[in-house]
């Protein structure tokens, strides 16, 4: 088994170190650009200088982390080496979208594409880091390295399911990191922010996070109109009280989109909350 | 026990006819307009006109149910029939510092001040549902009418406190449906919206929704800037997938203002999400 690394810096270096210990000796290490660091991350995988572009060649599966804004580029420059057999695993925090362009410049060289969704933070999981893969190469990566101890969940469908799994996610997590900080900085200042917690734990008491967003989707058809105006009021509120209300204010534009986009439909959207999405699309 | 409503709809009168079930049979009805609603409403407590403004004087108790906008307006109309000893609850659905306007107007008339947060819809309730009141007269609110079965939690702290906690805690619930439909819209074309839900049960386990938000803010100032920029790239995948990300985007400029003033503080806040509250404010 021989794995190349296109980029070598921290995620790459860390996962690379991890793969050496756990018996991948072979390790090709390619990088345009080598850092302070470099000789100190080869050394982990028991090298003295970088590879070059050519070795990436008689790789089994070769990784790619770059940057986001560098994937197609960095895809580009090596296709030419890349062959039937080997898979290209992108490892880069991209959209979706350009998961799809790396993966079609892989597609032309032969080489099988597996576009990949890093979800943990890397260096001390190293890698072990839990990944989700789709594209054509998803199968072949994960069978290839789960012998190493990599935790590659396949998600079936197009080439940036994963990526779009993962950029969601991360909209709704983080999205509510900034409504909490929003909503619990005024309310401090009324000294009812711990109030305002425990009320939140009480009203939802048992549900999982997952479950709460598909109960309150469930329930918005009927009320997406008051609520759009109520969620406008507390903008107003957080803004009287100081603060520029950039959170909700965009919350409350995207239930009045809902709102006026339901009224224009008439219709009544099926059962569940994808019954909502669909009718809202 | 004499109670009187200052404003005759339908908050109003569906708490009036619980009362007048519970045994407040002495109830005033006044509204500068009624609707064609009003002779129905009026049957329910035993009445087949609206009172005059001057009967309000006679009360123990004065609710105000107008409109949020005309709170302020209401009270002043009936300012001159107020006098010591009497209790005004504004149960209007307005902003903080609205209260304490409506409270400074009720306070020159000697009447004693309570500000209500009305924590639930009215019509299934009625008179039993939930509300917190602050000010110098919310406890002799409490206290009057829990023999009627009014379930009033008095919330220490300025006028404008039990308005607070309600309007913070609806700026993070329809926050949250917001963010929850500007993330899954997208997420179902690429069909990992179950996915993402599932994920999020999965991540967050058996947290309640009041856990979870403290324990996102104890650990925002150690990743506030990577998580501003992530979220502005999740914003720019759901632009990219169609969508205007209205609140994706608006958190991420709240998430920016905050990594920015962190920066700008140097300073490492308190412990909990309470030292972060105190540091950003």
């Amino acid at each position: 088994m021989r794995v190349g690394f296109l980029g070598f810096g921290e995620a790459a270096s860390a996962i690379a170190a991890g793969l050496y210990e756990a018996g991948v000796t072979d390790i090709v290490a390619y990088d345009v650009a080598p850092g302070p660091k470099t000789s100190e991350r080869l050394a982990l995988i028991g090298r003295d200088r970088l590879s070059e572009r050519a070795e990436l060649a008689g790789c089994d599966v070769v990784f790619s982390a770059v940057t986001a804004d560098t994937c197609v580029a960095a895809a580009e420059s090596v296709a030419a080496d890349l062959h039937p057999g080997q898979v290209y695993a992108d490892l880069n925090s991209c959209s979706p979208t350009v998961k799809a362009r790396v993966g079609r410049v892989v597609a032309a060289s032969g080489a099988l594409f597996a576009g990949v969704a890093v979800m943990s933070a890397v260096p001390p999981l190293r890698h072990r880091v839990p990944m989700l893969a789709d594209g054509p190469g998803a199968l072949a990566l994960a069978e290839r390295m789960a012998a190493y101890g990599m935790q590659i969940e396949v998600i079936p469908g197009d080439v940036g399911a994963a990526a779009a799994m993962k950029m969601f996610r991360s909209a709704i997590v983080k999205g509510m990191e900034a409504l909490f900080l929003e909503a619990l900085l005024p309310a401090r200042r009324f000294g009812v922010d711990q109030r305002v917690l425990q009320s939140l734990s009480e009203s939802f008491g048992s549900m999982r996070l997952g479950e709460l967003g598909a109960y309150l989707l469930e329930r918005h058809a009927l009320h997406a109109s008051r609520r759009a105006h109520e969620l406008a009021e507390a903008a107003d509120t957080i803004a009287e009280a100081g603060l520029e209300p950039y959170a909700v204010r965009g919350g409350a534009e995207r239930l009045r989109w809902s709102a006026q986009r339901l009224a224009d439909r008439e219709g009544v959207p099926g059962s569940g909350y994808e019954g909502l999405l669909d009718a809202l699309w």
